[in-house]
């Protein structure tokens, strides 16, 4: 019996995938650029076990079992199974896997992106493989690439149709910009969702600005935030972040049928964005938005507790929830309000219980292996714990 | 003493203007096409009255006095001045202008494209000028060029650095698709309004992807639909119309800072129009979507009521507001519901009073003067009636 336990970061785009150029290999048509971020707010977990008594592959993902003929786990395993050493008296073995994410999948955090990462750097660790496994993780899902790194990651898209050069890449530690913290408003929505999957398919198909977008905006684009990164440039990278989100729902929107992942309090969080910052003369807090409605906000340590105040002053907590309940990761003051501030800004306050609760996070390491054996979700039988 | 009472009519673009190469001549990037609306729905009507005892130039617009010292007002008149016969004996009296729309500003219906293309239409027959006025009109306000026609309108942004070449021409008159109707939903809705005339500077300035749309989709899109109108094809035209509407507001995403018009309501009234079409079959129901959250709806007559029967279920009458302050324009049967179709459209029900009511049209004529003298909105004296 052989068993390994993972657990995997969550990564949030400043530029964003948005078009395969492969369906099956999940090869995109563009690069794109994330934080990876820090495992003890948010992550995945996988325990992998394999063992000559299992009579059938088993996988369970939250606590409920999944099939496991599902294309994309499989061909992950494939190609673990691939690069490992073929004499490894174990690789016909059955396995249970068993994950889990320590946040609701109902914040709509790519938790696809956590999960293949968390899955793939397990089995890599099971069948002792080492080397690039960030292009085995993209076969599960595209931006799990991503989380196979700590700090700042760059997917670049690659050139050849075999896959092998669409690979991830940090380009800065997690320690680079130590003062980076990330905002997550969770947004209460009841929109039926249109798929990530199905949205950039038809994207690719329906849109004629994607191409424009993804051959002549990013390329410039990637280059400058990397360098905004590297230069701790915090006005350009926000500016640029907030530009890359806009204008992936801008391509969004003009698929057809469009897509529509923000709603009018994404907008109204875009709008009080704006404001703190013209406010402020510079930007100091930068927005981005996947296929969902939630705000991720990007901002400086400096400002978080000043920022945090408008956005509970604007979108007041509702009284009937608990404050740890809302306000969820790193320790936060919540009850800081500035009187004088908020008449400056002249934004409408909400009514509570529009935003369901905030995270509050940093930049952080990628996968790690954990050892002690009570951390396993499975049980030596095989079953979870 | 001469007088002169003209009306005219609004229109509503399916090939959306938005961007111009010259700010003051109103020169815009690409070419946009149009529908001229009957004016016995919605109109602007104006009465210009010059006399030898007019002590100054006035105007005014719905009941209050404006300042005559506006740059668009003074292009118009300049230009309306250099093209008529200089020997004319009240060619250098004052004037008084009294211009009013027969629909609320708060429609959001362009009301400046029909006010520009009265103003111009009442000032040519005043001054006695023959030939082409659209690029007159197009001085006031961009879109006032196509009001200025009747049926279906195209707009040409010409390429002289002097505008002589951005003019509109028909290319269908009003009784080329008689059963054509529009149907606008104008949404309830509390934003501050991002102008539009602010809001294309801004795109033109900071989307990078303005010049693709302008240079690479309108070209070819442009023909399209002219071709699918001559042909009375409803599918394709409707395709077109929304991929453009949806376009124009990417484009308005992709600016920095966003300017965003479509609000929930909006993308709701997308999703129905698309679940309807889906239904069908076919393009049965077309959107569009101005600088503003109210949808216009192309549509044939033979569809009208059984769509205008899905919007009443999905968006109900508030019950405290007259069907006849709610239903506006041509008459409708408001009362029939089917069922069986809202269960197989399977949509989600609004609160009442989402909508703040509707208006059904169709497609009119241009401007014309009304030569009978109780229409006038001005006395002999020169003061509003």
């Amino acid at each position: 019996m052989k068993i390994v336990t993972a657990v995997a970061p969550v990564n949030i785009a400043v530029i964003k995938y948005w078009g395969k150029r492969d369906e099956k290999l999940i090869l995109p048509i563009n690069d794109s650029l994330s934080a990876t971020l820090s495992t003890d707010v948010m992550c995945a977990k996988t325990t992998i076990l394999t063992s000559p008594d299992l009579k059938e592959n088993k996988f369970w993902l939250n606590g409920k079992e999944q099939s496991f003929d599902n294309v994309r786990l499989k061909n992950c395993l494939t190609e673990i199974k691939k690069r490992c050493n073929s004499t490894l008296p174990y690789i016909n073995w059955k396995i249970a896997i068993c994950s889990e994410n320590n946040f609701p999948t109902a914040a709509g955090l790519a938790s696809s992106a956590a999960g293949y990462a968390c899955l793939v750097y397990a089995l890599a660790a099971l069948y002792e493989i080492d080397g690039e496994i960030s292009d085995i993780a993209r076969l599960g899902s595209g931006s799990a690439c991503r989380s196979v790194y700590g700090g700042w990651v760059r997917w670049q898209k690659g050139i050849l149709s075999s896959g092998e050069d669409s690979i991830a890449r940090p380009i800065a530690s997690a320690s680079h910009w130590p003062e980076m913290r990330v905002l997550v408003l969770v947004v209460n929505d009841n929109q039926k969702k249109y798929g990530s999957t199905i949205g950039m398919n038809h994207s690719v198909e329906t849109s004629t600005l994607i191409r424009y977008r993804s051959e002549s905006v990013i390329p410039q684009r990637i280059e400058e935030i990397n360098k905004a990164i590297l230069e701790r440039n915090f006005h350009k990278f926000a500016e640029i972040t907030m530009k890359d989100s806009n204008q992936f729902h801008a391509i969004c929107l003009d698929t057809y049928p469009p897509c529509i992942y923000m709603n009018d309090v994404s907008h109204a969080i875009v709008n009080l964005v704006h404001h703190y910052n013209t406010y402020k003369e510079e930007n100091k807090v930068a927005y981005t938005f996947d296929a969902g409605p939630n705000a991720c906000i990007y901002l400086l340590e400096s400002v978080l507790q000043e920022f945090l105040s408008i956005v509970n002053y604007i979108f007041p907590k509702p009284m009937d929830i608990k404050a740890n309940d809302y306000f969820k990761g790193l320790p936060l003051d919540q009850t800081i309000i500035k009187k004088e501030l908020m008449d400056d800004l002249n934004l409408t306050q909400n009514n509570e219980g529009v935003l369901k609760y905030l995270i509050c996070t940093k930049v952080g390491e990628g996968p790690r292996l954990l050892t002690s054996s009570n951390e396993h979700l499975l049980q030596e039988n095989g079953l979870p714990k």
